[in-house]
């Protein structure tokens, strides 16, 4: 120590898709951890949806990350100095430090992991945010009762895979919508998915039609647009429309794509409801607990996609996300 | 007898606009009333914004008006010969007897109502579907709470005045959109609204922004498209949207527009909701006995626009629904 601690940093607010030169590249120091805190490796970098969103100025449930400053992420790092008596070196922490090789914190925020648990990167997916999105928006928003069918977009997801496979767990009929015949397969024949619908070369409305013959209980949005409506026109009385995302309309420019079907809610009685999935942080815990059983007893199995580099490799990386090219979780191990 | 009953029949499937060669007016022979039935000569015809889904052919929460099926709609009617031993002549009863001048019926889905408590036309009003759609979608949809703020749309017409006043009964801040200067000032000179927004000259964006300061707890919407788009910009934190109706989209020839800021819903926690009010119809004794008393009371005031004519004159009235035109209920009192 010093060495050099390798950041990314935002240089330009992305206009559509989010392109190198929206980035760039920063040194410094290592700091080394003050009294109270502790310094970190990074070794696992998330690379999530969400971050388009974090990219625009404008009001959202964060503020948006500023011009110039390290790109925010979730990550999980190895503690290599601490003078905070929680934490030695040798331990892992997760937690949201950013794009960055290396990480002080005082903790706030943060929760130690057991790699003999999991692997470590599963704490950035089906024990991390993901996870508790699936775990929180099927079961709270979506209020989710035995025996209905779910339908999810963005199936083959970090969240996607996870939605799905829960939704069997209760007992659920169970559609994933997702984009290739590849990811389709692997919904069906792997995660135990009753149908898949390849939105690439099907007509979603038709394949809905067939695979919902009886309507749609929960529909869980990760991608909006087309889908969205589609989705719309197959819901059963009651229906709940669980809004998580909406990565089609991400990198739009010419503005998102209403739904254009939404007065099928009025029709089917049906609601539509968003959430942010921080606002479960107090019941993570026992959501977690729940997930690591189900993964135990291979109820869930965990899909990731993991990439291989360092922290220059985060823009294409996300580039992926957007492009659909990741099965399940995609995270960034650094070398 | 038997004499002649004109009625209103649907002679094409509007595309767009409602136009008068989309009606044909029919004659018929007076039918007199079998053995359990009462035949009434029609006092007062009701117009919704609703009349115009009926005419699609589309599935929905009622079958399509059939081409060259008299017109559906609500109506009271004054009984002028029964062999139902519930009904005498000279009762007065509410039910959905179609546009024509004279109706047959055994009762079922009727109700007999009391000029000496409330006007007939109230019946097809405040104390009627409009009525029950304002109470059961502020209070049990919107779960409204004392000292929110609701925002309602459509708000000068027959459920938006009743919405409006429901929850200045309630304890909550009001803010009305409407089309027009003079239905402003009714709605906060006369209905008590604490401000009316009218869409026609404001830009209903910046207006909400001051209306609303805290933002928006309960949005009653009964017109979507751009309006809509302008309240989700401004939903507090858990807000409800209830999707009552969208007046300014059922004569659209281009699709419904959907509402492009819906991730809102994401953001702020919120849901939008449907709902159809014969859902509520073991309910509607109760809300009618509140209403009626909040009427006594002079909590809320009732506003209707009757046009005096014949059955022949439904098409014109039907167009100033769409237009507009109707301050509060819009009804046709037959002469």
């Amino acid at each position: 120590m010093p060495g050099t601690n390798r950041q990314i940093r935002l240089a330009a607010r992305p206009v559509g898709e989010v392109k190198s030169e929206d980035w760039s590249l920063a040194e410094e120091p290592v700091r080394e951890p003050g009294e109270g805190e502790f310094a970190g490796r990074t070794r696992y970098v998330s690379l999530d949806p969400a971050m388009r969103g974090w990219l625009d100025d404008r009001p959202s449930y964060l503020p948006p990350v500023g011009l110039g400053e390290v790109m925010r992420a979730g990550s999980v790092i190895e503690v290599t100095a601490s003078r905070h008596p929680g934490y030695q070196p040798g331990d892992f922490v997760v937690g949201t430090f950013g794009v960055q090789e290396h990480a002080v914190s005082d903790g706030r925020g943060t929760l130690k992991v057991d790699p003999a648990l999991a692997p470590l990167s599963t704490y950035l997916g089906a024990l991390g945010m993901p996870g508790m999105t699936a775990y929180f928006g099927l079961l709270d928003v979506g209020a989710l009762q035995e025996g209905e069918t779910v339908v999810v977009s963005g199936a083959a997801g970090a969240v996607g895979t996870i939605v799905g496979q829960i939704a069997k767990v209760k007992g659920c009929r169970v559609v994933g919508i997702a984009g290739g015949a590849d990811k389709c397969a692997m919904l069906t024949e792997e995660l135990g998915f009753d149908a898949a619908i390849d939105y690439r070369s099907e007509d979603v409305r038709k394949a809905l039609r067939e695979h919902a013959p009886d309507g749609i209980d929960v529909y869980f949005d990760n991608v909006g647009g087309d889908i969205l409506d589609a989705a719309l026109t197959r819901l059963a009385m009651r229906a709940r429309v669980v809004v998580c995302g909406a990565i089609s309309q991400y990198n739009s420019e010419s503005g998102v794509q209403g739904p254009s079907n939404y007065l099928s809610l009025l029709v089917r009685r049906a609601r539509m409801e968003g959430f942010v999935v921080f606002d479960y942080a107090k019941r993570y815990g026992e959501a977690a607990l729940e997930l690591a059983g189900w993964i135990g007893e291979g109820r869930i199995k965990v899909k990731e996609h993991v990439v291989r580099g360092g922290v220059e490799d985060f823009p294409a990386t996300l580039q992926m996300l957007f492009r659909g090219e990741n099965t399940g979780k995609l995270v960034l191990e650094l070398q």
